[in-house]
């Protein structure tokens, strides 16, 4: 059992850790050699460029500037300097608004930790029950409700104080919500035209036997928007081919390796034909790598060529724009047939956040795949992290154990243990608070990783200014595993907050800690690789919702469990308003995250139609949603060489379609397109 | 406790019942007198008239014809002959819907009643579980669940069957929400030209300071709906003046009763100007039944010229027309602004359909209400419904209590009771079925009500052939009492089939004379007021749902009681399964019901174009969408008579906002509509 004097040692030991990782991050920001490493952003930004100017060479590479040391945290109130606005013009929406998942952290538990340390702490730390019980404890322990006698009536502070958390937490979820809510419309009305205000992505475009899906797609549209269909563009299954790009890129970079090696060297380098290079027959590492990339050139060029002439290489769903962004906000939120399941169309992301091998899965397989999923998921709680925790709860409970045949009655119909072990968990958390939420992120400041490769990559790699570009990896923020992470803390500070007060310090320190660390990384380091103007949000809402229901219902089982029985249809209230909240916020923000309104696209297009009256649409589209493996420069070169009239085979692909259409006269003019169904014949 | 003798002995009765009712209803039928009680479905449609013609005066009161009362049960394969798509032409496709309800009830019934007597019935009957536990019970208790010891080996049986059952009724779902979404489908798509498929109700529309509501209305679509929108009416609050309307229609009838009264006897009747006409001084009763009517009338006038006048009578929320289906369509389907809260659209209900009173409840009203709703729900079932529950279950089990020493063990922290206390609570059941659903549906043929009605209404108020067609009440189906009942004998049987099987054939029994009752009622009596388009059904296939989740929740609280807590797990998939496939035929099948497809919306209008190119769709959707107040004819020559001028503020209120439009001159040419903000000033 710790005590607040282990609890002090592990937090002094967490804050050197922290130091220390923080000093040698200020070291090592402040050499010019790592530049590339601790400010991509800016090189990125055409705004910093290579140290190369004046003074000594040794420059380059070291800082002499003692005074500079000196001020080794002055990156921290520089990181907070930057307003909001510019930050969202230098970042992105995204990035700022990630920053406000901590910032809501912080506004929600700051008053909750005042409020618990003011009335909870002092109501639990005058009783004795625990030392009345006789479980082995500690003056953590002291602290928390489970020093609170069965039965007593002080538990109403915690009832009240349960109350008085959900309202503020819901009160600072609504004026994010609102506020995220309101960026984000501003945001995208701020934005500069972009292809997927015009686009819609369609999916389960039925088979048809008569027509390609390209054909299909257009004629679809063309009878069923006729006022508003421009064009679009069939998705390919461009897997293979993408993986082909992608192992033809590496087998570049060992060429570049083995060239540079034997540039140092002068003796060629050799390698093996087998696994990882180890293993087989030994051959001349440069000649091999140049017959493998042309080996995989060759399959490339005609993978290429059976992507674009086979079939069944098309997807069965289509980016299709729109001459408005009213007629593309009007086909994402409509139903177009009576088939809910056939022809489905949503906004279409931007094109850089398309996740392009996903996209050829088909939607049936989708919905197994979501099935399966759900039954894992489930099958995985029931059957292991339950019994997991569960026993974990009873090998942790020695102490209890040690008094087992006193407190027997009390194990008994096992919930009750609930009311012992969650307070007495409160330690494990508070260090795993401080280990990872301390010690970690100020890791993460460091970028280890980062720092390391771009060592390697600028020794064995790079020759050109150009090399050293790409060798620089900024990274970006990774939501799908950092997003949960601040989410644990939400429920570890919501449960703790009306149970063990003690642990809500700590996560406040996390939250602003992080606050600084990752608004000084989004300044300098992260490079967002695309925009989705917040869409993320709504699911931030929904999980810290879950949290506080979760912590809700934790405090019902607890009390219920310590005599105050009667005060459970008091307790059922909060879940029921959380979930009533939740659904009127639902109902009152979310569609500013999935739907288009008229008015505003209707807004814009006025605007733009008042500006630019004769702007060119079409090719402005073109190919913004071409799959990225027929766009890249480097492809594209290699390509070309290989087959000179390939190229002209995906256009050719798409306008095929377009020169069978028998309504393509509608092109010509736009007088004849209000009277769809009397096309005069020439 | 009811032995299979008791239950013989009340089956016996209430089919005696029932065939009682059955015979007056079948007596009563064949006389003339009463054809406008038990055939007013014809009258209405024009096809059948008041026995006139031939024969002795006698014969248009008594049927003296024998033979035809021999066959006393003829009309029930009348009432199966009419086919589906005639029926559907006859009543409407709610009422036809509706019969399916019962249909799908024998659907997953017969097949569920099949197994569970094959298989379950002889598992339960071969063994003594309840003779060793010596509880009183009786010998439907041995065919039972009760009935198998604890632990044993053959509760496999029931969990297969549970799984069988499961997927038989989702199957029997699917399919029927599938036909039934076709038959939706269909039935819109062959629907003539209708008021609503232009029309989308307009809700929250926002307040403004400088506008009238019927001004903001007009601008908004005219700027956000440029090509589509047509016209649109202003939803008034005239509940007062409804309530007054009625007020005047129920002296009107009084007046007439006296009248007629004066008539036969000769002698002026007096009624006391107090209380129900029992107390306060006595007057002539036609002097001041006419008296009141002019009052009444006169308040009427001035209450419909506040009504028209007073912007603050003038609700947020209008139905607003297009040109087009499409246009509509799209409306009804997309967020109009970025607040999702404002001008809320949705497809509307047809003008016979919506519920003048409830259309003037303010939005945020509506809202609140239903939290009110929900947390009242709640608490009822929490502080009423389970405890209740709970105490009957204890008081009916005296056998149990008789033996409570010995059963000690098994009540004890009380679960357990239900593994006995729902199969024992079945004889019940089988009782309230026989009553209610087998003499409760031969009561509903007989019609007492509207009998009596009718009989005594043609008595004292029938003078012309009019005033007795008035007297008719076919009356309508009640979806709001008569689906939920039927949802019991849902939860009944579901919950019953693995536990108590003998409770099936009762259910059966039920369906099968519900839907011939029904079937003949829909064809002969019932008039629909309106017609949804089996808008219900997404309800109807939710409570199957949840009555199938709630059957295999309170089966794997009774094999858990049984000793059987490792099929848990195994169980808990069956709700997970079944939920999943609600979520799957939601996705799949509900938009059928909600959203009106484009592609659908489209077709109609090109055809329609096609045939009527020149079709005034204005004046047609005139004023579908006044409230009917204004429009009835008697009140109209009333209010004519009180005030010749003020038929036209109707009008007026309607066109003055169009006058101060700006953009009037639009409506002249078509030409312009395409140039939103370059209108020519002339």
């Amino acid at each position: 059992m710790a005590t607040i004097y282990d609890i002090g040692l592990g937090a002094a030991f967490n804050i050197v850790t922290a130091t220390i990782f923080l000093l040698i991050f200020a070291f090592l920001r402040l050499q010019p050699v790592n530049d590339r490493v601790f400010f991509p952003k800016w090189y990125l930004k055409g705004m910093r460029d290579s140290p190369s100017s004046a003074g000594a060479a040794v420059n380059k590479y070291v800082n002499l500037d003692v005074r500079s040391y000196l001020k080794f945290l002055s990156w921290m109130p520089a990181a907070l300097k930057m307003p909001e606005e510019e930050l969202i013009e230098h970042a992105g929406l995204d990035s700022v608004v990630y920053l406000r998942i901590y910032l809501t952290g912080l506004k929600i538990f700051v008053p909750i930790t005042i409020l618990a340390f003011g009335v909870l702490v002092p109501v639990n730390w005058t009783n004795d029950a625990l030392d009345d019980l006789k479980v082995v404890h500690s003056d953590i322990d002291n602290l928390s409700i489970s020093n609170i006698p069965y039965g007593s009536k002080r538990f109403i502070a915690h009832l009240v104080m349960a109350y008085v958390f959900m309202f503020w937490t819901c009160y600072v979820l609504k004026n994010e919500y609102e506020r995220v809510a309101t960026m984000r419309l501003r945001f995208l009305a701020s934005e500069k035209r972009r292809p997927d205000q015009f686009t819609v992505l369609v999916r389960n475009i039925p088979p048809d036997p008569d027509e390609s899906v390209s054909e299909l797609v257009e004629h679809f549209f063309l009878v069923n928007h006729p006022d508003h269909y421009l064009k679009h563009q069939t998705v390919y299954n461009a897997n293979k081919l993408a993986d082909l790009v992608e192992k033809k890129k590496k087998m570049r970079n060992w060429l570049d390796y083995y060239q540079n090696k034997f540039e140092r060297k002068s003796k060629r380098p050799t390698t093996k034909t087998g696994f990882l290079g180890c293993f087989g027959s030994e051959v001349d590492a440069i000649d091999h790598c140049k017959s493998e990339i042309e080996k995989i050139g060759k399959e490339e060029a005609e993978e290429r060529i059976k992507v674009m002439k086979d079939p069944k290489s098309i997807m069965p769903a289509a980016f299709v724009s729109f001459r408005s962004r009213w007629g593309a906000a009007v086909c994402a939120q409509t139903q177009q047939t009576s088939n809910p399941t056939l022809w489905l169309t949503e906004w279409a992301p931007e094109p850089r956040d398309v996740y392009w091998s996903n996209l050829s899965i088909p939607f049936v397989s989708l919905t197994v795949r979501r099935l399966i999923i759900g039954v894992a998921f489930f099958f995985l709680n029931f059957f292991y992290v339950i019994p997991i925790a569960f026993v974990q709860t009873l090998a942790n409970l020695e102490g209890i154990e040690k008094a087992l045949p006193f407190l027997k009655p009390l194990i008994e119909s096992i919930p009750r243990i609930i009311g012992v072990a969650i307070p007495m968990k409160a330690t494990f958390f508070i260090t795993y608070v401080m280990v990872d939420g301390w010690a970690g992120v100020s890791l993460e400041i460091l970028r280890i990783r980062a720092f390391v490769l771009y060592h390697l990559k600028n020794f064995f790699l790079v020759k050109t200014e150009k090399d050293r570009e790409e060798a620089m990896d900024p990274g970006s923020i990774c939501f799908y595993w950092s997003e949960p992470r601040i989410q644990l803390y939400f429920l570890l500070g919501l449960v703790y907050a009306a149970v063990t007060p003690l642990l809500l310090p700590f996560i406040l320190v996390f939250f602003a800690l992080g606050y600084v660390v990752y608004r000084h990384q989004i300044i300098n380091v992260y490079h967002q690789r695309y925009e989705s103007g917040a869409q993320f949000w709504p699911n931030v809402h929904l999980r810290i919702i879950v949290a506080l229901i979760a912590s809700q219902l934790l405090l019902l089982g607890l009390l219920s469990t310590k005599g105050l029985e009667e005060a459970t249809p008091v307790l059922l209230v909060l879940p029921i308003l959380t979930f009533w909240f939740h659904k009127y916020c639902t109902h009152r923000y979310k569609p500013a995250f999935v739907r288009n309104p008229l008015q505003e696209a209707m807004r814009k297009d006025t605007l733009e139609h008042a500006r630019e009256p004769n702007f060119d649409l079409k090719s402005y589209l073109a190919d913004s949603y071409l799959h990225p493996v027929f766009k890249s420069d480097d492809v594209d070169k290699f390509y070309v060489a290989d087959d000179p009239g390939a190229e002209e085979v995906i256009v050719a692909t798409k306008r095929q379609s377009r020169r069978t259409t028998p309504v393509q006269s509608k092109y010509d003019g736009s007088e004849r397109l209000s009277v769809p169904d009397s096309i005069p014949e020439r």
